[in-house]
């Protein structure tokens, strides 16, 4: 996997995005390990019809997806499958990307790369716009449920070279953030976001 | 509070919405007990800007909200506070409104009352229109998370007349759907929607 010609690398702290038809597989590898990755897909003919975490929730019936599970859009329509994880199966779909107003919140100084900013720039790096951003599905992040009520903030606990691979049920585009959160411990406990990669063949 | 002359009726498989002053308080009342109301607030001032259930988890870090605890916008910043629930504290912010694509997925025959088109009629009726349908924060509804991962569809655990009470952070708008839920118990084991009031004061 990791000497793959098609490998694309979702730089440290930046998004990337790419188009991807139905029936292709999406994989998504943590290289480092350590390295949460916001993701979203997008109806290839209509970005208003997007990856959506509260509609696939209820289609799953679950909180954390696993092999077999389809998330599905805004519109209840199948959009990604999942369909291998090597990762201990630990991610998130209930947190929003961060965005400006997260890090101002947390004191940082001065501007702070985000993972709303970057799906909004890796769209158009595309030459497209989302309308919106959805809430995100966050591959690799470890927000573990304390008493079936309280949320807790943990590092991932996937290693180097583990990955999730999804088929495409249509057309999409798919768009990654490598979360630039250096504030918080949920990209390990080095608070040092890195790169991670993913294929589409 | 039931004999109150303030009080407003959400009807029966319908939605009301009602605008709000920042510092009154909305109580919303489940007059029959088993009635999920689906509840959604937008700024006053700019209809893109209305509280959202994966911001407000990250915020409260927690799942399902409690007294003293306040829901944020997409924005992140305060909008509603609850600050009085006599019901067991049972609430639901992880699945999407219902909408035309559930129904017709649930074997539904023909056009089936839905929150996302109630929220819409009851914005129009304010003559206003929401941008989005948000995910909702769905009030007194019952999805039990089983082994930290799936989750149940179960019958609300309030009695009648139980409320759940929130203070507003700004001037808004406050949009609820009597959820018209009949093919699934979550709405009681007899799956029988009723009407359930509101206050504004």
């Amino acid at each position: 996997m990791r000497g793959s010609p098609d490998l694309i690398t979702i730089p440290a702290r930046r998004g990337k995005a790419a188009r991807v038809k139905a029936g292709q597989v999406v994989t998504v590898i943590n290289t480092h390990g350590q390295q949460v990755v916001d993701t979203w897909a997008f109806a290839a003919g209509d970005l208003g019809e997007f990856m959506s975490m509260e509609h696939s929730r209820a289609a799953m019936r679950k909180i954390v997806p696993e092999v077999d599970d389809t998330f599905v859009t805004n519109r209840r329509r199948p959009i990604l499958e999942v369909i291998e994880d090597t990762t201990p199966g630990v991610h998130d779909t209930l947190l929003a990307a961060c965005d400006s107003y997260r890090y101002v919140q947390l004191g940082a100084a001065g501007y702070h790369d985000n993972c709303t900013d970057n799906l909004a720039a890796a769209m158009r790096e595309l030459g497209v716009a989302a309308p919106t951003t959805p809430a995100p599905l966050n591959l690799f992040m470890n927000i573990p449920i304390v008493d079936g009520r309280r949320l807790d903030f943990q590092p991932p606990v996937s290693r180097p070279g583990q990955y999730i691979a999804f088929r495409a049920a249509m057309d999409l585009i798919i768009a990654f953030s490598a979360c630039p959160q250096d504030l918080l411990p949920i990209n390990g406990v080095d608070c040092r976001p890195t790169e991670a990669h993913f294929t589409v063949v």
